[in-house]
């Protein structure tokens, strides 16, 4: 895709050292914008921002946005937040309940008071196709009818999607929600690919599966996401502006478990843990309906099977993030 | 409607001292269920409770559920929890934008994990009409196109349910959550009738309108929404049950107006703040599909107008209310 026409300003990133953030600030950083990246470090990894530390338009704040003192304080001089920092893992809600609600929306409506106190009123935030729920529309456009969440990660997004809207009708505020499939590609730190090459490396010979293996998911080249994203803020010039982003098509676990073994050239015996879903609250069949952002001109670069084998060469260079993500 | 066939058990009710809770204690009570009531009294009324605390079943326990050790301890012994109490004011979302999520969103975590630490898998919610946001679909149903949010109101209880049905997915709950138009009756406290009687009291020859007077909204009494709720906890078995409140139609404020005028034999002169929404997030057309409840065999006693009559009554019967409540 064409580098994009966006304006050039002064952006604050939030989660600025995760596997999105990182190349959104390398993005802007290549357009001439000047970026302001906050992280706390939790799953961010500072060798993914070392070429952008490098830069003199870059400033890192390490900070928690749970510390609103601290967040005002970094926002300063801002222009417009792309706000990423999240608890990505969707897996885990029920073992900490509470912590999706922190880190998803407290954290979002810390995002919101900063911009507020700090006279910034665009944000763009990244939710997830979870929030449609065990949908019987599908594929699932934007509009679909009214979901019921079945993740606590889905629920604190959703939460976060209605706290950002409420300040676009409160205080003036202008929003770009994008509604991510699963993403994938350079710097992917956490997911299915993750744990199976874990799994692999340490056992070539065996591959545990979480449910049946017939889940059918929807994958995104990293690239893909955050051209879409640039394009949607550059195009999109609503109150809010909601976005689905995925590739037209999906696969199933399977399919993935094949393009991962061939990658690797190995052949494990594949045992299943059974069960539809993969995990509490997993939605078996992800598929997003994304004609809404097809219709300003994007289109994905990537098939899922190429956003796959991507992932597993990077990890196959980069095997130190196995030990850095526990 | 009749007595309804509701298990005698024990009852853990939120926001007792409410509007709605105080009734909905008197009501359990009178069905011979065991009370436990919680109110922290922040707009709570110790007089609707007055009948209820001389009665041997029932308990009332005065703390605030965002401390999570004293809710834990006042669920236990619990069968089902009616989770009532909230910060019940749309219009003051964006002087107080943390008061929304902290009393309505964190509450409901709150008390979620104090039904996970007693062994209580059962909870009715009072959500609200306000989460349809500005549909485009009149009037609204359950499945309605997935929602914009306008309020920092609608947002936490959008948030709330949220919350709730993933627990029904994590954990084995069952809920009913029920979205209410505005509600009128007895022991109301809040709400543009108040503020039109306030006012009135003060002055009969004034009245000062938020809007055009042009809102359209529909209300429902407080005794049909007590019904609808034991109703559907009585009849839907499903692991989440959603189920709109309201009657089969809507008046103008300026309708309103009218009828709480003649209930006071007062001939104001009007003047309007102007807009079609009477405050920032309103939604200047509330009208709620209510087919799904009426299939099981539910409908409301009193229109509109008889609702405000009854509410304009009670004020005029309970002018203390006017100095309770600031």
């Amino acid at each position: 895709m064409a580098v994009l026409d966006i304006p050039v300003r002064h952006y604050i990133v939030t989660g600025c050292a995760g596997f999105i953030g990182s190349h959104v600030v390398d993005r802007l950083l290549a357009l001439g914008c000047r970026v302001t990246g906050i992280d706390n470090f939790s799953t961010g990894q500072r060798r993914f921002i070392e070429q952008a530390l490098a830069k003199p338009n870059f400033v890192l704040y390490e900070l928690d946005l749970l510390n609103q003192g601290a967040t005002i304080q970094a926002f300063a001089g801002g222009d417009c937040v792309i706000h990423l920092a999240a608890h990505a893992d969707v897996r885990s809600g029920v073992d900490h309940p509470q912590r999706d609600l922190q880190q998803n929306t407290l954290v979002t409506l810390n995002v919101l008071e900063a911009m507020r106190a700090q006279g910034i009123s665009q944000i763009a935030f990244s939710s997830t196709g979870s929030i449609y729920g065990d949908t019987a529309v599908i594929p699932t456009p934007e509009d679909a009818p009214f979901p019921v969440q079945t993740s606590l990660y889905g629920a604190s997004k959703l939460a976060a999607e209605g706290l950002i809207t409420a300040y676009c009708e409160a205080f003036g505020f202008k929003a770009w929600i994008l509604r991510f499939v699963s993403i994938l590609g350079e710097r992917y730190t956490h997911g299915h690919i993750f744990d199976f090459y874990r799994q692999l490396k340490a056992n070539p010979q065996a591959l545990y599966v979480l449910g049946d293996g017939q889940q059918r998911k929807s994958y995104l080249y990293v690239h893909d996401c955050i051209d879409a994203l640039l394009l949607v803020m550059t195009q999109a010039q609503d109150k809010v502006n909601i976005f689905n982003l995925g590739v037209d098509g999906y696969c199933k676990v399977n399919d993935s478990i094949q393009w991962i073994c061939e990658s690797l050239d190995v052949s494990p015996t594949l045992t299943y843990a059974g069960g539809a879903r993969g995990w509490v609250g997993d939605n078996p069949f992800i598929f997003l309906d994304t004609r809404r952002i097809r219709a300003l001109g994007w289109k994905p670069s990537l098939e899922i099977a190429d956003g796959v084998k991507k992932t597993v060469e990077f990890l196959r260079q980069n095997e130190w993030l196995l030990k850095a993500r526990p």
